[in-house]
């Protein structure tokens, strides 16, 4: 099998290491990743300057390629400039330092990278551990395994990626999987105004993290309640069921 | 009523005057948009930078703030520090110069800057113009008129935005509006590689555009047939129906 691993937080973060670590075990791994942290950059693209590209070593024989631009570039340029014959089997992207869930995850470029691979037809998941500050990856990396396997012996439909976030324990106090919807999770944005040295306005973007939600159904509070979520995400977006109501005011 | 304006192609851009042109016939316009072309940027969010915010002026009296982030940004920072007491009552994101169909609008700032707005309850709707080199908005500003004036009548439903596309040509020339489902138009992407003066190899991403839908029920090919596609896009996106077999197969 070959992997394609790309992320958001750069090639030379924690968490793609730990998802090369457990890739390894199942098939011919390639690294393409961002140069630096390229965090909320959604699914942003590069058209507008130049990519660069640069093999680069880790630890342990860890290498890959990284790229001067964003996880979805990651996976484009991996598909068509990197992988020498046939695109990968399976992109794995993360795993990602802090959660992605509920309405946060149209930032998440994490989230995008797999998107990417999905809209040309790769089986494609995003990993996320829900701590800003892991120490180890030994929960999250027994997740990966077990999504390894289960695309080994499934298919996850056309247009789909699988959103997998891990809470931050050990994992014998994992409750379980739970497979959720994308549920309601957002930033109340709040943005701190500061004056710099030159005497201009600025913004610092802060905010809180609200979850409503009330039932381990939904992303958010699966993790919370300490299980792996596991959301099927389709980026085919139409509200078909509004579709009717428009066609009667917008043409008849 | 309230409108915030905003775009992907920045505040000096040809697309947001026409938009502005048309939106203060109903109401207190402000103008929230990047300082520069930010393209392709999709839902990227600014949360590592300071943002900052300049008041300019344009011909005819139009003014607004120049933002030093991204469209999802400017819909962010308007809602939060520039409008003074209520939220905007609707958010128009366009006039984008060039399409937003099928799979490309997950690369869409201006489609982004929508959701962003839906994301916090406000009527939200995103405009493009299928050329690359307009001349004329006449069309599209008739467009827009008719969209305004449904949400004066109608309510988009919660988290659901409306993507308009509208063809390059007369008014009289048009065929009518379409409520379009989201195709499957995409980008082959290509890599045209090339050395720069110091001997670095660097990357243009290219690519041409591809359509295989097969008839007008999808947005791509209604706007090349001469309507006005209008899709109504949801950014909740959980695959319902692929929840019951991953249960079975991950869980039990």
């Amino acid at each position: 099998m070959k992997i394609l691993v790309t992320n958001d937080d750069g090639i030379f973060s924690s968490g793609i290491y730990a998802l090369w670590e457990v890739a390894k075990e199942f098939g011919d791994v390639t690294i393409v990743a961002p140069n630096t942290q390229k965090s909320a950059v959604g699914h942003g693209i590069t058209i507008s300057n130049p990519i660069y590209v640069r093999e680069i070593e880790r630890e342990n024989e860890c290498k890959g390629f990284a790229v001067s631009g964003t996880p979805a570039d990651c996976v484009k340029i991996g598909i068509k400039s990197i992988f020498p014959s046939r695109p990968p089997d399976l992109i794995l992207s993360g795993i990602n330092i802090g959660s992605n869930l509920g309405n946060n995850i149209i930032y998440s470029g994490t989230v995008a990278a797999a998107v990417e691979g999905a809209v040309v037809g790769i089986q494609s998941i995003a990993l996320s551990i829900d701590s800003y500050n892991p120490t180890s990856f030994e929960t999250s990396k027994a997740v990966v395994r077990k999504m390894i396997k289960f695309v080994m012996n499934n298919k996850i439909p056309s247009g789909t990626i699988l959103n997998v976030n891990v809470p931050y324990c050990e994992v014998e106090d994992l409750k379980g999987y739970k497979i959720t919807m994308q549920g309601n999770q957002y930033f109340n944005d709040q943005f701190d105004k500061r004056i710099d040295p030159r005497g201009r306005p600025y913004y610092w973007m802060t905010g809180e993290m609200i979850d409503n939600d009330k039932t381990i159904e939904y992303d958010g509070l699966a993790v919370s309640a300490g299980y792996v979520s596991i959301t099927p995400i389709n980026f085919k977006m139409t509200n078909v069921g509004f579709m009717k109501k428009l066609k009667k005011v917008m043409i008849e």
